[in-house]
């Protein structure tokens, strides 16, 4: 790998090397003006935390620096337009959005997507129809998103500007999604993706098929999620001429800092060049990695189940508790050092990365502990279910617009039942909304998130002990 | 300053020094995932490039240490309620806009206003009616809300649901905000402050009045501006119950990502912990620094002249130049590594930090190649006219709901004239829009305009060689 394969943070380094004197933003003056204290993790950082100078270039206009290491991406991703993102994938779904939707559009959206699309849909005023996946036994969640009911998506809502879809989902899981591109084209409406999750499939090798490579038309990647990219930092890829490029930089712009960061865009462009210099030696160093962990935490077979997920992200570790609940586990696992990135009622995530990272020695030392300490769990059996079915096909009770206008109320929880959401009501992780905004509640909903708050479940934005808002008058 | 000053930079050394086992993301591991030639800058920063696991709180739902941290900030900032900000300014101008303006609800904006205030207002589909400050003499530009302007203005429109106004301008110019606020309460509608680049007000002292003091309803603050946070890094404080905090906390959580970057959070808390420990000592030594600076470019008379600011923001140094265009004047300077905030034709202009950063010997030497080398600009009359005068009053020819649905076609500037723009005109920096999207064209802008560009002024988003985008039918 040649260092001039870093063009963005190549231009950064000359920059400081060239001792120059900042009569500019930022205030910290390349870290000349900082609390002491503060420096030891920050100075290395702060002499690459630049503005746009001469030889830096502008993300919102690129023609040095950053065009080039975005054309760089591009080219590694395989699509006709990269941007870098500095605002997460959120800003890339929210863009997506806008991009195609205007208000009053139809748009067909999977339902337990990230909540950054139902922003994004709030933002653009579109008229959502929401299509939920399909329950699998292999994974006991609902993670199958069916071509057929993509196809009677489409038929039943023909004016619809685009599909929205998730993949991989948060535990690693894919479709066929090269099936569902074929059936959204056929209408000549774009296939965008939110694949968050699933930046190093271009990787190919053990991982499943990119989104691109499927046919997707727009995707966003959260390069700081599986691949080495500082948190915050994105991918957006445009393919074919189906979305306008144009729309696209224009909400970016809109919806991004004027003073984007250059540390986190210049690990962008290292993220793209760690990517691209992966090799049959790091697969020889990572798979081994990979099956002694998963050995290792097989080895408590009376705590849990590894999953298998042949055929989907075999960097994503998903345990089927047996004792306590997935909450429990998950907080003895954390006491003991060994940190999970997510839990649900039944189940733990563990997401690995790139190149071992643990040391697997003390790995099984922790193991132990979190061994000894389950002991302590009560035997019960745990009602788990956060698993709320929703139906296949399905709209707002609501249109944005309407929601505008309406007054609103705070209701107990256990009241709401027939009440129309005037906010989402957000586990978190994963962020995947189980009410929408505009959503009238439902019965089994109420029971469902009882008991999840029971068994310990964190909501964003939403304290369940004072309610949640719904729609006057309505 | 005890180090218990900085909740949330403890609480990531305090995890870090845990060395916890990540299962989760960012995929850099803590930095063990990464390429080994970019660890120069990167490693000390990716040990607390964390994500949101036990201990480190959720910015979109705080409830420990960021909420302590906010808290501190708050009570620093003598406010109610202060936000971190990890998308600039530039999401929190977006999101007090969305937060007062349902589509169609007027507003009063200063004219010359940041960009992503305009994105704002076309985001929340408002109708503003905007307002423009007066020339002055002393400054060379349109700097002075003038209060009786604000007067006018509101009884005109006493619809409105707010103002929103600059305070200071780039250039560190004030005016008397707290008269316009209490001209604005008599209406009993909030006043809405971009104070981007008047983070360091609060230290009084030698500084003009903070906008909270002088009575804003919400304050926008870029701490990597004018304090030494990370770009990217902001504050919004609120005071009151003129703004709902619910909105402005719905639409931060809809337009930041779901993955706030930890270290842009902990340079926040680093930077209100530097506020508030500066004192006198800092102050003794930072004023016969700026005398010093302004001594040193007073030297030049013969190329600039030190413009006076008493009772403005003494960090800001303006030149009016005397010699070239003060684009001319600042390219020469960048080359002999003196690096300028920005210029305009006639102006460059300079900003210092909170602390001495500079080696004064050293800037004497570069100075010195500075005035060798505009020897060789030749002497000639420029017109110097990017201070283009906008109406004091002044409506959009079209609603944003109206451009919504128009088709718009490109054509050449100089063809231009009478026709409605379907994109802003952004020099960068200062990023303040000479023709908004939705604005009549006029003679007078495209005659300056062509002169900005020969004096090689830089446009963002827009390649004026190409034309620019109007409405068609219009
Ligand atoms: C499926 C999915 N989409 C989008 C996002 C948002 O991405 P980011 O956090 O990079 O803004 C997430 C983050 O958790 C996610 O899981
Ligand atoms: C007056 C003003 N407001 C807002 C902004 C946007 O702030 P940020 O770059 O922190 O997003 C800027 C940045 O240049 C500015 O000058």
């Amino acid at each position: 790998m040649s260092s001039t394969n870093q063009p963005l943070y190549e231009a950064l380094k000359r920059n400081i090397s060239k001792n120059p004197m900042s009569f500019h933003v930022p205030g910290h003056k390349y870290g000349k003006v900082y609390g002491k204290e503060s420096m030891v993790h920050f100075q290395s950082i702060l002499d690459i935390d630049a503005t746009e100078v001469n030889g830096l270039d502008d993300l919102h206009a690129p023609e040095k620096a950053i065009r080039e290491a975005q054309e760089l991406a591009c080219h590694f991703f395989n699509c006709d337009h990269t941007f870098f993102l500095v605002n997460g994938t959120t800003v890339g779904n929210l863009a997506m959005i806008l991009a195609v939707c205007r208000p009053g559009n139809q748009i067909i959206v999977q339902r337990n997507c990230h909540k950054s699309v139902l922003n994004g849909l709030e933002l653009a005023g579109a008229s959502p129809v929401f299509l939920s996946p399909r329950y699998e036994d292999e994974t006991g969640r609902y993670s199958r998103v069916c071509v057929e009911d993509v196809e009677q998506v489409l038929k039943q809502y023909p004016e619809s500007k685009a599909v929205f879809l998730t993949y991989p989902d948060y535990f690693g899981r894919v479709y066929n999604l090269e099936e569902v591109a074929r059936v959204v084209h056929k209408y000549n409406i774009p296939l965008l993706v939110d694949e968050a999750h699933g930046v190093h499939f271009q990787l190919e090798g053990p991982f499943p098929k990119p989104a691109l490579a499927a046919g997707a038309d727009v995707v966003t990647q959260s390069a700081h999620k599986m691949a080495p990219a500082m948190t915050m930092a994105s991918y957006l890829h445009i393919q074919g001429e189906r979305v306008d490029t144009n729309r696209i930089r224009h909400y970016l712009q809109m919806l991004q800092s004027s003073s984007p960061s250059y540390p986190l865009m210049a690990s962008l462009d290292i993220a793209r060049s760690y990517l691209s210099s992966w090799g049959t030696e790091d697969l020889n160093l990572l798979l081994p990695y990979i099956n002694r962990v998963r050995e290792i935490f097989s080895s408590y077979r009376h705590r849990w189940e590894v999953k298998l997920t042949r055929g989907h992200d075999p960097l994503k570790l998903t345990l089927d508790v047996k004792k306590g609940t997935g909450f429990e586990v998950a907080n003895i696992m954390d006491e003991s050092g060994v940190i999970p990135e997510m839990a649900t009622s039944s189940q733990v995530l563990l997401v690995l990365g790139l190149a071992p990272s643990v040391n697997l020695e003390q790995l099984e030392f922790r193991l132990r502990t979190v061994d000894y300490q389950l002991k302590k769990v009560p035997d019960r059996a745990t009602i788990r279910e956060d698993q709320i079915p929703f139906p296949t096909i399905q709209q707002l009770e609501l249109s944005y617009s309407d929601m505008q206008g309406r007054n609103v109320e705070k209701v107990k929880w256990v009241e709401a039942e027939g009440r129309v959401a005037a906010e989402a009501l957000i586990p978190y992780p994963p962020g995947i909304p189980l009410v929408m905004k505009g959503e009238r509640i439902g019965e089994k909903q109420i029971h469902n998130v009882q008991n999840l708050i029971k068994q310990g479940a964190r909501f964003q934005n939403i304290d369940m002990k004072q309610g949640i808002l719904v729609f006057k008058g309505e």
